[in-house]
């Protein structure tokens, strides 16, 4: 059964992909607004964890109303989660029998709700699968401590694949580098590098 | 990492384990409230599938008043509840890093709530994990038929290692056979034989 897992090369997503992968035939999709090359990131990650590798096109008219909207709150948190519905949706536009992210048990966001879960698979006809949404953090950062080389660092540093790359560069674009400070204050971001043997 | 996952020989708990025991050394455990002997049922199909089986006892007090309670309620939801969380906490006791159960994303009853997870969690000193609570119906009822040799029957056949047969058995005892018919109406219940090759 082919699945297409929504991937930033990040450790949550990497893991979501280890739990699924005895089950089903996991390719890693990263989402790509035109802004930025970080997807090429998610890419190297994948050829490192041995993963097939896909990148759909997201709406860069969505995006931009996330940042106005993360510029508008002062935070990113409503932002994150327009973009990360938008592009769950494109993803289960691919001919899978399931998507899937790495959302967690204690994300604050992106969440996905039961009820929009079974919206967007009855919409499109495939299966969504958080495999994390069960797990809390500590049991988490156990498995990654066990399975995963991952390199951490302050967020404008590391070079990862998830929404925030793209974003804050539009956000500087429309509303100046000072609004990605307010918008994103410093923190550890980390990048899976491969499995550990 | 030891984990004990609170397994009734059905296919949502075999579906668990198999999620988890890339990650996990997986021991299958069993409640008992000393009623019937059940629990073999589910020692039958850890065997078959080659994971290590526990039984734990359980405090038969809880087991009355959940009986009591379906026979208020007429319906068995509250009190499968009650009993599901004493298991978690009798489970939580044993020596492991995490302990797991076969909680999916679309049931009704049980549930466990993030904040009982966090608690369970913080008072235990253990990893909760509900593996399939990130999968919907669909999801699990194609990896059920991918995977497992299952076998379906009415409710009151199927020889399963659930609290229900325990309580069914409480119930009649303490309420009359009819009550037994009110609170459980038939259903079909599936138990796990084993593999699919």
């Amino acid at each position: 059964m082919e699945l297409a897992l929504l991937y930033s090369g990040g450790k949550d997503s990497t893991l979501a992909a280890l739990l699924l992968d005895s089950f089903y035939d996991v390719t890693l999709v990263t989402g790509w607004f035109g802004v930025t090359d970080d997807w090429r990131h998610a890419r190297e990650a994948a050829e490192a964890l041995g993963y097939g590798f896909e990148r759909v096109e997201l709406d860069r008219g969505v995006a931009r109303k996330a940042v106005d909207r993360m510029h508008a709150d002062g935070y990113p948190r409503h932002g994150i989660q327009q973009v990360h519905a938008h592009a769950l949706e494109r993803v289960a536009e691919l001919d899978v029998t399931a998507v899937a992210d790495g959302t967690r048990r204690d994300d604050r966001v992106p969440t996905v709700s039961r009820a929009q879960a079974q919206s967007l698979e009855d919409r499109h006809g495939v299966d969504y699968l958080s495999p994390l949404s069960g797990f809390g953090r500590r049991a988490i950062d156990r498995l990654v401590e066990r399975c995963l080389e991952v390199e951490s660092g302050p967020s404008g540093e590391i070079k990862k694949a998830d929404y925030e790359s793209e974003l804050r560069t539009l956000l500087a674009e429309h509303h100046g580098p000072e609004a990605v400070e307010t918008v994103f204050p410093d923190h550890t971001q980390t990048r899976v590098r491969g499995l550990k043997e």
